[in-house]
Parts: C-alpha cells; sequence; structure tokens
C-alpha cells in the first residue's frame, strides 16, 4: 500500500535537511515514510493533495492524564487543594473503568483534532483505557501511575504488570513507561523497587518534580536534600527519565541533570492554572537538557491542544526573560516534536519526516481570513493556529483524520449521551 | 423592527441582576434592547434561535492597531528595536492610505469574526481607515495617533482635527478620542495642548505608559518623578485617561491614579511578545481601578481575537501570583465587556445586556466534540473559546454575522488579492 502526500509545504523537522519548509510528495509504504522528493512520479494506492498546505509531523504530547476530559473547567477559582479534595479525589473514587474509556475516548478525539499523533499518559490504569487507546490509533506511551503514600504501593503495581504484560506486545503504537506519581508520594524504598523494575525491563520512568515550590520544600525537609539530588541518591538517574513539570530547578540541580538520560516536560498552561508558576526553560535548554512539551490533563489545563500549549511556551519565555529574542517560533516547533519522540524514546519512530521513520504526519490549511495574512508560517503555526486548521490526521500510515473528519469508527452523538450520563451521575460541575 | 434573540443562555453581565446565566429572550427594536424575559411572545420582523447557545454582549477590545494587520507574525525573534527600525517603520513609511484600508478591513473582520463588536483604535488616520471601519459597522473609539518627536507634531494634529471635524457626526458607531503616542515621543508642551483639547471637545485621551522598564527609566530621567505623576503634572489627570500597558506602576502611581478618571488597559499578550512582562492587573483591581483588555495590534500579538487574549488575562495573574484564586473566569469576562466600555465612555450605550443599551450581542456554539464535555460554561468562554464558536454577531442592532457568513458587502478573495499585493509590493516577510 502506498500513500502519497503531494505537493506540500513539508516542515521536515529533520535538521540534517537545514531548511524549514521545502516544497517535497511524502511517500508512504504501509506505516513507513519511504522516499521525500520534490516531484514523485512512481505509483501510489492513494494521493493526497497538500497543494498550498502546510505538512509536518504530528504533535508529541509529553504529559497528559487522557483519563481527565471529565474534569474540564471544574477548578476556576480554586486552590489546588480544594480542587483536589473537594472535586477531583472524590469523584476519582467513583469513577469505573467504563466512564474512563469514555473520557479517554474523548480525549484521544481532542488529541487527534489538534494535531497530536503521540501522548504519553500518566493516569490510573484502568482496563478499558487501553481499549479507547486501541479504538482511535493514537501512538501512547501508556502507564499506570503507582504511588504508596495511600498503603497500596504494591496493589498498584500489580494493576500496572498486569496491564504491561498483557499488552507489550499487543501494538506498534503501544508502549510503556514506570510512572510512579512524585517523590512526596512515594517512599524511597518504593521508589528503589520502581528502579530496578524500570532497569529491568528497560522502561523509561515518568515522575512528576518540582511542580510547585510547597513540594520543592516538603522534599528538601524530607531528604534534606534538593529533588534532583534525591533522584541521585536513590539511583534513579541510572534510568531514562521523563521529569513532568520541572517549574524550580537549581543551578546545581541542571548541572547534575544535564548528564544524564533525563527529559524535561514543561507543562506551561497547567503551571499557570495552579498557580507554580513559570519554568525558565531557556536556562535548561541553553545547558544542553532535552526539553519538551506536555498540556497536562484538562483539569488543570482545560485543553490539550498542543498548538494552543506551544503559543504559551514561546511567550511565557519572552515575558519571563523580558527579551523577545530568548525563544523563536521554530525552537518551539522542536520541543513540540523531535524533542518530545526523544524524551519518549521514539526518536528513531517520529517527531520528524524522515525516510525510514514512522509516518506521523498532520497537514494544516490555513485558507482562512479571520487569520490572513502571514508573513511567517512557522510563526503562524505557534501563534496563531486553531485547532480546525489541522484538516488531516495520519498515524503510523493510517490517515485517522481527513477534511476534519473523523475515520476511525466512533458515534459521536452516542459518546456525548454517554459522557452527559457519566456528568450527572458523578455530579461534576 | 422588532429582533428577538430567542431561547439562548444568556449571559447578560448586568450586576444588578446578579446572575451568571439565566434563559432569556431579547427583543431589539431597531439599535436598542427593549425587553428581556423568560419567554417573549409578543410580534417579531426576525427572531434568532439561540437555542442550546450562550448570548452574551460583544467583547471590547481597548487597545489595538486595526492598521497593523500586514505585520502579523513579522517579528519571531527580533528585539524592539530591531524589529521597528527595520521592518515596522521603513514600511509604515511607505503604506498608502489604499493599503491601510485594506489591513483595516481585515482587521475588522477579524474582529467581528472572533466576538468583538467596539474596538479603540489607536493608529495613523488615514482618511481610507475610517471608510473600513464604516463598512463593517464595528462600533470604533477612533483617532490619529500624534506625536512631536519628529518634529511633526502640528501636521499631525491636523490630521486628526479634519478627521474628527468631518467625521464626528456621522455615525453613533464612532466615538473619538485624543492620542498621543507616549510621554517618551511627546514634549510636555505638546502634552498640555493635547490636554486643553482633550477638555475643549470632551474627549478621552489615549495613551501608551509604562510600558516595559527602559520607558519607565527614561520618563524617571526626563522628568525625575515617576509616570503617573508626570501625568498629573502636566495636568492629565484632568481628563478621562485610557491608559494602554501599565506593565510597571508603583503602589504610590496606584494611589495617585485610583482617585482620577482613568482605566488601565491591560495588554497580556503583547506585553509578552516583545519583552515587556507581566502587569501586575490583581493589584490595579483591588485598588479599585477600571481594568479593561487590549489586544495591541497583530504586529506584537500576532492576532486579534479576545477569546484568546482573556485566557491570557486569566492565566497569567494565576502564575504571576502564584495563586489560582486571584482570578476567575467571570472577572475576566468583565474586564472585556463592562469594564471596556466604562474606559471607552460607553457604559451608557454597551458592555452588557441590558434593557435600554444598544444592541450589541454576540452568539456562541459549543456543539463542539473537540472540546467536550463543560462542567463551567464562564471557565469555557475564558479558556476554549475559538474564534469560530462565535456564530453571530450583532452591533447596535444590525446582524453583522450569523451562522459564520459575513452579512456586509466584502469580496473576501478580492481582498485576500489586495493583500497578497501589497505584501509583494513592500516585501514583508
Amino acid at each position: 500500500m502506498i500513500k502519497v502526500i503531494k505537493n506540500g509545504n513539508v516542515i521536515t523537522m529533520d535538521e540534517k535537511r537545514n531548511k524549514q519548509i521545502e516544497k517535497l510528495d511524502i511517500v508512504i509504504q504501509d506505516d513507513t515514510i519511504i522516499k521525500l522528493e520534490p516531484t514523485y512520479l512512481g505509483d501510489a494506492d492513494e494521493i493526497i493533495d497538500a497543494s498550498s498546505k502546510i505538512v509536518m509531523p504530528g504533535l508529541i504530547n509529553c504529559h497528559t492524564h487522557l483519563g481527565m476530559s471529565l474534569f474540564r473547567c471544574t477548578n476556576d477559582n480554586y486552590n489546588l487543594n480544594d480542587w483536589l479534595n473537594k472535586k477531583i479525589w472524590p469523584i476519582e473514587d467513583k469513577l469505573t473503568s467504563k466512564d474512563i474509556y469514555y473520557s479517554t475516548l474523548l480525549s484521544c478525539i481532542e488529541s487527534i483534532k489538534s494535531g497530536t499523533t503521540t501522548s504519553a499518559d500518566d493516569y490510573f490504569g484502568y482496563p478499558d483505557f487501553i481499549e479507547a487507546i486501541k479504538e482511535t490509533g493514537i501512538r501512547e506511551l501508556f502507564t499506570s501511575c503507582v504511588m504508596d503514600s495511600d498503603g497500596n504501593g504494591d496493589k498498584r503495581l500489580d494493576i500496572f504488570k498486569k496491564l504491561y504484560n498483557e499488552n507489550k506486545d499487543m501494538s506498534d503504537l503501544i508502549t510503556f513507561s514506570i510512572a510512579p506519581h512524585s517523590l512526596y508520594t512515594c517512599s524511597s524504598l518504593y521508589l528503589e523497587k520502581l528502579r530496578d523494575l524500570a532497569l529491568k525491563y528497560n522502561l523509561p520512568i515518568h515522575i512528576h518534580l518540582s511542580e510547585n515550590l510547597d513540594e520543592v520544600k516538603e522534599i528538601k525537609q524530607k531528604y534534606n536534600m534538593k529533588p534532583a539530588f534525591v533522584l541521585e541518591k536513590l539511583g534513579l538517574l541510572k534510568c531514562k527519565l521523563i521529569l513532568a513539570h520541572c517549574t524550580y530547578l537549581d543551578d546545581d540541580e541542571i548541572e547534575l541533570l544535564k548528564n544524564h538520560d533525563v527529559s524535561i516536560v514543561h507543562n506551561p498552561v497547567s503551571n499557570l492554572n495552579l498557580g507554580c508558576g513559570i519554568a525558565p526553560i531557556k536556562k535548561y535548554i541553553d545547558n544542553g537538557l532535552n526539553v519538551c512539551i506536555g498540556t497536562d490533563g484538562q483539569g488543570s489545563a482545560i485543553n490539550i491542544d498542543m498548538f494552543y500549549h506551544m503559543t504559551f511556551v514561546d511567550l511565557l519565555q519572552k515575558g519571563l526573560y523580558k527579551d523577545p529574542t530568548v525563544m523563536n517560533s521554530y525552537d518551539v516547533l522542536k520541543l513540540a516534536t523531535i524533542n518530545g519522540a526523544k524524551a519518549l524514546g521514539l526518536e528513531d519512530k517520529v517527531g520528524s519526516i524522515e525516510i525510514g521513520k514512522k509516518a506521523d504526519i498532520i497537514i494544516l490549511d490555513y485558507d482562512d481570513i479571520s487569520i490572513y495574512p502571514t508573513a511567517n508560517i512557522i510563526s503562524q503555526i505557534v501563534h496563531n493556529t486553531r485547532n480546525y486548521h489541522v484538516i488531516t490526521s495520519i498515524i503510523n500510515g493510517k490517515t485517522i483524520m481527513h477534511n476534519r473528519k473523523l475515520l476511525i469508527n466512533i458515534n459521536e452523538n452516542n459518546l456525548k449521551n454517554e459522557i452527559d450520563n457519566i456528568m450527572l451521575k458523578l455530579d461534576i460541575h
């Protein structure tokens, strides 16, 4: 099966090509990109005309909680503790695996309709969750979040192990991480056990770190050292680490982390909305750390549209450093694509449009007078793209959405009804 | 002519009603709202069905430069001086009145398509500019920006006076401000002359103030006092003042300003993008200052979609104060509606849906699975509304857009061609 994306203005994100935008035809055989050439004249089973459109790698969302779409817009004017104690946790206690299935399905649709082709989830691994992932055909770094502060450390780990064993060889699209929730909800013994498991099975560890100042203070009191040094002390730096947030890292922590296989997932919107602050990622990048982007869940971030979150990445650094030259749009695109792939251990598969990589590709259409004209298309992508500009989404060679229509077998009205019932049942408002 | 908006979920923004959302029919006679009742059973010439939709006041953009749509996405990774010196000013020198007409027309369309019904412009008053405003039917606080640092103070003032005299009685939709560019581009003598003119003709003064720290420093050196005290010294506090930016105001400046007829226009996106910083508007609001929202021009803000800018208003304060309770979505809606009306001296006419006020009303449709579900519609409006959710826009009783179709006589393809020609002619990239 040969699919060709013809006549597009292609942003490959391949640094070796050293060009931001090129006129290229992209030839896909089954799931893999096999040719990139100015004019492909060979055979094709399917041609997608991308004339006057932008073609780019699908976006990679490196930290989210896909099961949390139900909690969208629930935290207006709450402080974090009240929101968690009064809203999120009492409801989460009542969520069934089927509820999580529907909420995850919604998040997958939101992801696909806004150009995300890969995401790294960090939620509780209900069996139906993975069904939703499979049905939508999105690429996923999957896990089931674990912690032992509630006394259920082994039980949670068993849930993860079962899911891992049942699904690890199930699909090219699904890989796994081990996800200790955080340094404040996991004991040191538990973290050491998870470290050994990660090393044994060669899995990355995905963990929240230094999200706000209270957390940093708590960890310093508990261990008498800064959070990054706790990672070192517990041997976690021997693993591949995906560190969500890092809103606060001191210079000595940056110095330590940059010598290890560590990626920082910047979640700018969630960090603002929960009153955490602004992570100085410019400094992390300058120090050679691999920085990528996460949306976090809709509970704190309201939406998981990576285009929206990219805008914040760019603007917040310019505002924080009081210097418009500290970031540019192409840098931000890197964080959302190739750096994300590196963070998730998928750099050989996705993150750029290159021969031999999997075809995770989106097409943007800017035929939209309400944002006309555009002097710089890369800036337009980062600053002025709404989900509706993404018209086509291809994942692993399969066209999941075309002309804004989902090509997967999901009854949208039925899904909305199920969600409405859950919202009523759980009294989410 | 009686127009009725039926069955909508109405956000009136009328504090006397003390309700955030009500089921109401809105009855409009010609340009004016004459009835608000749960079920209107009287006669109607036109009925707009708003069942399951949100109906709210049109948004008020209190600081923009509508002629600058040509400069969208031109400032990626430039510092302010380079951008102005190398890009904006050389091109502005070559702009014809007809170029400004087309670029303004585009900005008006962008405004209408994203729910703005009133804006306060601050650009150079070419005669064709006002033609674009008239053709689109948007409500406008108009001006022609003046300064004397380039030796053309009197010439610029003459341009303003001519436009004012020719157009002041032309339309209910157009009012005027006097717009000295800033304290650093206007001499004290010139500012005093403008003050006298503003008092004589009872016009507000619209001026950039304390946009970045360099400006604050320059004014302190020039006058040996802080910017707000310069306004006092020059007698400008006798006028109604619309102060754009105020990214930096000290406590004593806030104390001084709050006792006068002063409004602060917060431009969060532009302030980030130009590296100015984040204005602590929570403090301004707590001190009783009237704070409203501006987008600034597309040159610095990339777009003038007030929904997008409202999101930044909310999130930036939460991040700046490291406290998610300092702002809530309803507060932000106030800034974008009723506070904007107060700032522009239009509080008797617009800013809320009230009997006796002009009908400046927009309708939102959230039948959109990609952002489903919504626990809190007010939060959804501020955090998760894209321009395409605005389906209807009514200004002064006239339906300007319905079901996303502009009902004004503009040939969009022709407009795009004209814009493409200007971009080529002026080599804007």
